[in-house]
């Protein structure tokens, strides 16, 4: 199974392209980010996340996206940004066909930790094993969205 | 110039299409709301209302999108359900090739009567009176779509 994990926003949108086995091992495939600028109109700042995403999806050929959930009440414009991104993406998902599946913060955490109160770092180093990278991919949005891609896979086998 | 407005909303999407002239008139081609059911998967509801909007873009070919600009903080959820439907309309215009503005409530109210104090109701007369409608146009969701597209037809004839 290949997954697609977003972390979603507009200014910085992170991917991450996993494959992920019967056995329940995980490869990397791809993963980045996706950025537009601030000062250029929203519209289009969309369809650039569009154009970019709906190109990763056509070169990596996963079969679903996972996508991070929005959980927060910081404050509503950054609510109302991260939105916009996320519907977008989404959207792009729905038109490749990839099944869209929605995890929070929370479920995230508990796949990939075992329970809920892990910290960032906690959840990036377990990106990293499970992974089997040297490293932790950088930047934290792409770390965050290959989070999301493994929490799938793990709940996915888990059906 | 025909012109699409649109109210963002997840629920309920509200639009309107309308010819403006030379000389400052206008007529209505076309309005309604595209509404998706809250027991629906959000990537599903978000689909829905692209292929909807896509639909209404191709058989009334409008070659500007004017969307209404969120500007509340009465509740996160709200804000976001709306900045995913808002994000999956600017994108549904701009890939149709359509030129997308967006205004906030103040110069919709200030477009259309002259000053920001206006209420609702009295927004609505005027949509209909611009028209030359018999009635207002309903839901509430279609006349404030039909606003917006009317504050662009305002706004870009000033320019």
């Amino acid at each position: 199974m290949r997954i697609l994990g977003i972390d979603p926003g507009t200014g910085i949108l992170g991917f991450g392209v996993i494959d992920a086995d019967e056995k329940g091992k995980f490869k990397l495939v791809d993963g980045g980010v996706i950025r537009t600028k601030v000062n250029q109109p929203l519209d289009e700042r969309l369809i650039e996340i569009y154009r970019h995403l709906a190109s990763i999806i056509s070169k990596t050929r996963p079969t679903v996206m996972a996508i991070e959930k929005l959980f927060f009440a910081q404050n509503v414009t950054t609510a109302m940004s991260v939105s916009h991104a996320r519907g977008v993406a989404m959207l792009t998902g729905k038109i490749a066909g990839l099944e869209v599946a929605e995890y929070t913060p929370l479920q995230i955490k508990q796949s990939l930790t075992g329970y809920g109160r892990a910290d960032k770092k906690q959840i990036q180093e377990m990106v990293k094993i499970l992974l089997g990278l040297k490293t932790v991919p950088k930047p934290d949005d792409c770390a965050d969205a290959l989070a999301c891609a493994i929490t799938h896979a793990m709940t996915a086998t888990h059906r």
